[in-house]
């Protein structure tokens, strides 16, 4: 695996637009700002990980692009492949939920620079020189033609330049429905590019077209159909969420390789969940931080888990946890104030 | 029943101020406001759901008084049948408590404009008029004479103009105290006249001059004994909760026929309880509209139920939910955010 | 004058979003959000003023445009005639300025409902049955080609029923570029409409193709030429504004007449402004306010320019004042704490 | 002069619940809660200059009653001498002006625990016990009959006792009129005992029913007339303020001798008024230190004007400011940065 | 016991500098400012139980110490033992965890005026003057030695004056090693003086040199040891805390007599944690005051149990309960709403 | 000139606690973080200029130091010549002023990571490869006699490379004196290595030990005889303020040359002053992005007076202007809202 190397994650930055603790939207006349995006977070943890985060989107030419990309740079990630253009920032607005009701989320990101931006607005060879991996989600080519375009070029360029490419499926129906994308043909030409996906049995389903059951054995099923249908993929994994109520959680990670090897985290008892947004790109960060440390792979899902268990511990969608933090909740030896 | 007819409300509208998060009274020098009351909850909580929501009321002539009308106003309520008059707004001061600490609240309401205003300051047959319902609680006539006579005006009126009584129990002895009224005797007027009525064991109890058990039994023969006693009511409704700790709940409901027929809704368990003022006003509110849609009583009780579930992720008193999230609730299939 | 008869107000709700205090956009993760609009504005001055106002408009069906219609509903405006549809919210974003720097603010209007609905969408008979006064301004055309065929066919249909029509010039070249509008030509189509018109010689000289200075000579040839243009105008009105710094404006008005007369209002000083935005539209409603009670013109245009000076010392856009706060403004014979 | 010997004030102490910044009442969801009441501003400014400062009171036996005195121990105040009611605590709500809007402040203290105290509540010899002064305002026995009569037992025992009296006229026609209580005769009785007076010639004018006019030759014969009707009244002091906008104000004070001698301080400019409400408070405790320090007139009024002036830079009722940061504004050498 | 006698607390005196809600430290920039530190916290608590408690201290002579001061006399403290000198105060910066990440305390205490003051800055004759008891932690002389000199010198003196004293371990190696203090030697010398004293197997073999399991056996062993080492300890109390995660955590304590007898309190479930700072010094405060009361050893370990069990409510180090509160939580019959 | 190198600043980065609002220090219990110190200011306002600044330094190796300079990342500082060490970040506290009360600071930096870091932490041949300026102020020798080592080695290594150094005086007494520091000495030695200082009459007084009027004419003596003293020294710059009152004030500034030319600003009127904290680091910035850039001294004093006025609008301690922020201001056609 490519150590010490770059990671480039390409995507869309959003502003997140939250109603204040557990207020309904616009309850009161305030709301809390976060930036995310998929591939931001995760570009975010690795970067507070340690690695070479660089970042690749477009955002729009104003103080609101500026401050979220500031936010990208005060958790350490590269922001110069980041192009700007005259128009408006992708926003999402979000009530957290509690209790029996659950958080809610409407998106106001049609018509963004992202969305509009032309495949060659990027210049991927340059983007990608040195680097070790490409991250993808499949969020970034459901936002409209163009970035489909965009992701379509961009991992093709990296598996041209010897990079790693990893995907995170995501499969959002309402953006593909809305500019009428054929999902599963463009994502299957993505994961035939990819090395790592974050797939479960519902993506792998969608993607092939085929039904898988939501169980155990269906994911071990839609897993083995993945490995079948992408003779390049190499590694598979997933996480699986039980919700008790809408703040207490339990979570656990599978790491499954071709050879139908696999390897489980333990499950993770999660109450008093502050916000759960992020945690799959939390998880992607550290599957992808085990590889490129080249851990061993009970390590890195055990590694991955936890990362994805302490991002619900924290407001706003990136995971800022280092390293040592989450080694620190794998040796969970004591959860008293750390003086 | 009577479909898609106005709902009349008539109860005080008090400010509630609430110290920040879990702090005690004044421990920081801020307050969040609120505005509430019981019928005022039940008004919202109807017009949230798509019905036509009046209340009546009398306000302070200042800012303070058209604020809290404006929120009621803000939720759809028609405020046109409340009265100004010169003089201070009830209010209650409310401390959010935890684990083991209780909410605790200073109810401020003694001399307000409510409670002084004379029973003529109302006129009910307009207020009334194409009304299909009149809801008021137990709070109202304890208030003080002048509400205790306003309130037997208003349900006498709501009679011979055919317009149907729903009544909430709401014993508060400290303030039938504070004035010397005798509650039970006013108590039995106002429930001659209802054809709903919210009590349980211990209102039944009180109003009847018996003592039933605090159980299961209990209730059915208080049950048995209300229906006895008041000829004209058709439908007893009623919640029971039980308190795992201050913020976890668990709470379930009845709907109980003239006939000895009970239909029960499910238990609720409600972890993380952000707010459970005003959860008994949205199952009231739950119960009525169960009954203006024309829904069997196996569903209105459990729509009833799943509203006052659902008020205690919301903070504030009212529970601003619509239909679809109650619905939704009670499908229950899933706590994950919805985007 | 059509006196105590509904005002209608058409144009967009939008949601400003701002930077709380005098930061800059994003400099800290808080927006303070108020509601807003030119014409909801006036429609909630009016409200405040004791006038029915009705908005007519069209929201996002969804937690945003509720939102926003609570916060109208709240202020008393009838927004019955409101209609949903599934989209986005006009949105803007703002940095409130201090000093030497100005405020400023960013549009993400584009592809908005209101931006996107067809004419048809509102009934405009309907609307107007029963008003006195339709008013509208020049940004709702500008929005783009749906919203200007809207808004001629209402100030046609206006014409047609004999309720009088106010415009408010409000030019934005900005707006009118990104679709390519004619924006002179639309205007000057509404002109021929107007009764009353909020304009200035910079408006005048853009809806007629010419060129007046900017002093006070140029407003009065312009708006004679305005007259001269627009035979059915009765009335023009305009504030001039010069800022001796950011927060430190001076304020005066002129209300003019067809046969030349002029009524000008005091000049205000207004040091220690909190929030400029809205005082046009304050104006407006102040003027309206006076020709409906029947007022001399020297006393609207005192009681419109006091109700504009009065709007900078509320955050937010809506001037919440009563007749009574913009009358004693007028008296001002004490700015002592009012107890 | 008493030096060293601590001072009683004797008032009510009060709630006041602020609209954040410059928003009008519950324009927002919150208030900003601070403590206050005339006498408890003095005893407060005093502690802070270092004097021993007594409050006697009543207050509520709740968790409110509680924080209010917290807020003075807080700063130093002894509140050894305040009684505990079952009841209310008088409250004010406020919204702080800004441009051409004045401060609005709406009283809610009818009933509170305070005016509804006997006058054997409090145990004056004991709580005069070794004091130097007492000082009491004329809202005190405006409050209510109860009130008056303490208060005037008040300042007969500090007579009997040999304590200093000093009284800040504060005439509240309102609060008279609330109860129909004679103001005129109370106060005579009241400055029959004083031997210092805060008062203007609108003070002495509805104290001995005469009319002054409102300027310095009005003031001068205000102050002539009292020094005759109130043989044991040894000083005057008054400040006198001009508003030149909401929060632009010039201040100056003058402190007169039964002789006829007056010592006037600068002039004050005060432009960014942060918050006007408890500056003739600070003034009296200002003019009260100068007193008990044993400094010359010109200096005292010169303090006690400072000290007015600085109070206008603080949030709150209380004057924080030490006599170091008094002197400093005196010395008036720098206004920049402290460091 | 010494009844109704003043009790004197000797500590440093900290400002902590706490992430809003559940934020990491800056994520965001706002900080909540609570005062605290071990000795001040059980100051607090015993004055908030009606008791006299005195702290004696040194603060900076600025304005963070004279805040600190006043939080600590909001609360009822005399601190008129506290001297004040030229220099910094001691800090904290703290980070409330949740779900799985434990809260984060960053000390910034070292050169704090507390901890450069000579042993000669406090008169402890005078300040011990009167009182029942004096109250030290471990982390007084941890601080340097120059407190750990001045902690030998007050429990020295109280042992001359006839004062009982309290001792609570809280060993911080971490403190220690920073000055290189022989921690254990100097534990044992205050040890040889205290009449009670907080302490778990911990701080028992720390001090002893010797290595206790850490249970219940170990927990005996360490106690049997330390009552025959020193034998003018009577009673050695302690509290045992389960976290089953961040926020849900079980507690329970014992209070043991030097005849090997042992009273144990019931557990407690605390879940939804708000704050356990300070519920050591609740739980010491707790224990003193049920031997100042003369309680027996079952109520008064029951008492202290449910009072550190309610300090989890509460924001802040201070636990501000009442007496009343405690009792209540207590007796446990109702966790709903207080009206 | 250099153009379009890199800029290097070296100084202590500080976390400033600030009261919100205009509160007194710790008034209430909340307070609003900013990180800045002089140099720091500098690099970020030339990153928003658009040059690369970096910036040098050492903060303490926890969340603080880590977060201090995530808020440099984020304006687009390069922090990589940032070194960590265990111990404590400097900070400040702070109360901004009004009206007559001038703001006050608190300092607490002593014992400061960067005041305990030897001259050998920072590898300075590296730090300043590339680079074009060193920018040092004179507050950074002033911390203790390692900084004070370490500004004479960096000044000296950048001669040594043909690096210009750009000094800023900013004497601090105070510092001087807690370390017995030659601080006139030191300054002379960084002086005689500068090709550009920010100095005034009383800063080149203090160097040379001389006295020089605070006047026009002293001041042009003093930049006479610094010349003289510092053959190496080509320009001195300055801004002069004047005070109407603690949010008024008047700024201009002085470009002076070796060879007696001088150009001077306009002055600017600076009401409702914000935030003046780093107003003189915005000025050097700005003379340093004028040489840079290649613009005449005339334009380059003005657009440094213009971005030291601009400072005064924002929060905090940078001066987050763009080049086209300060050229509008400059322009100064219209302060009105920016659309």
């Amino acid at each position: 695996m490519a150590r010490n190397r770059a990671i480039v994650c390409f995507g869309e930055l959003l502003l997140r637009l939250n109603a204040p603790g557990r207020e309904r939207l616009l309850q009161s006349q305030r709301l809390d700002v976060h930036v995310g995006g998929a591939e931001a977070n995760v570009a975010v943890s690795l970067a507070q990980f340690g690695h070479e985060a660089r970042f690749a989107s477009v955002v729009a030419d104003n103080a609101l692009g500026e401050a979220a990309l500031g936010e990208l740079r005060r958790y350490g990630v590269d922001v110069s492949p980041v192009a700007r253009a005259s128009g408006r920032m992708g926003l999402y607005f979000m009530a957290s939920g509690a209790t029996r009701r659950p958080s809610e989320i409407i998106y106001d990101r049609a018509g963004s620079v992202f969305a509009e931006a032309g495949e060659e607005t990027l210049d991927w060879p340059a983007i990608l020189d040195g680097a070790g991996w490409l991250h993808v989600s499949g969020v970034t080519p459901a936002v409209g033609p163009k970035p489909a375009a965009a992701a379509l070029k961009a991992v093709r360029t990296a598996k041209e330049c010897g990079v790693k490419v990893s995907f995170d499926g995501n499969y959002r129906a309402q953006l593909w429905a809305a500019w009428g994308g054929d999902g599963p043909a463009i994502l299957r030409r993505i994961l035939a590019c990819a090395d790592l996906a974050f797939i479960n049995e519902r993506d792998v389903g969608l993607v092939l077209g085929r039904d898988f059951p939501r169980d155990e054995a269906g994911r071990r099923a839609a897993f083995a159909a993945a490995f079948e249908a992408f003779p390049g993929l190499e590694l598979i994994a997933a996480t699986r969420r039980r919700q008790h109520s809408v703040d207490h959680h339990a979570l656990t990670a599978v790491l499954a390789t071709r050879d139908g090897g696999e390897r489980r985290s333990r499950e993770w008892d999660l109450s008093g969940v502050v916000d759960r947004i992020g945690a799959g790109d939390a998880f992607a960060a550290g599957t992808l931080r085990g590889l490129i440390a080249g851990h061993d792979h009970r390590h890195t899902v055990e590694f991955a888990a936890a990362a994805a268990a302490l991002k619900h511990s924290m407001p706003g969608d990136f995971n800022i946890a280092t390293v040592a933090d989450v080694e620190r909740a794998l040796a969970e030896d004591d959860l008293d104030v750390r003086r």
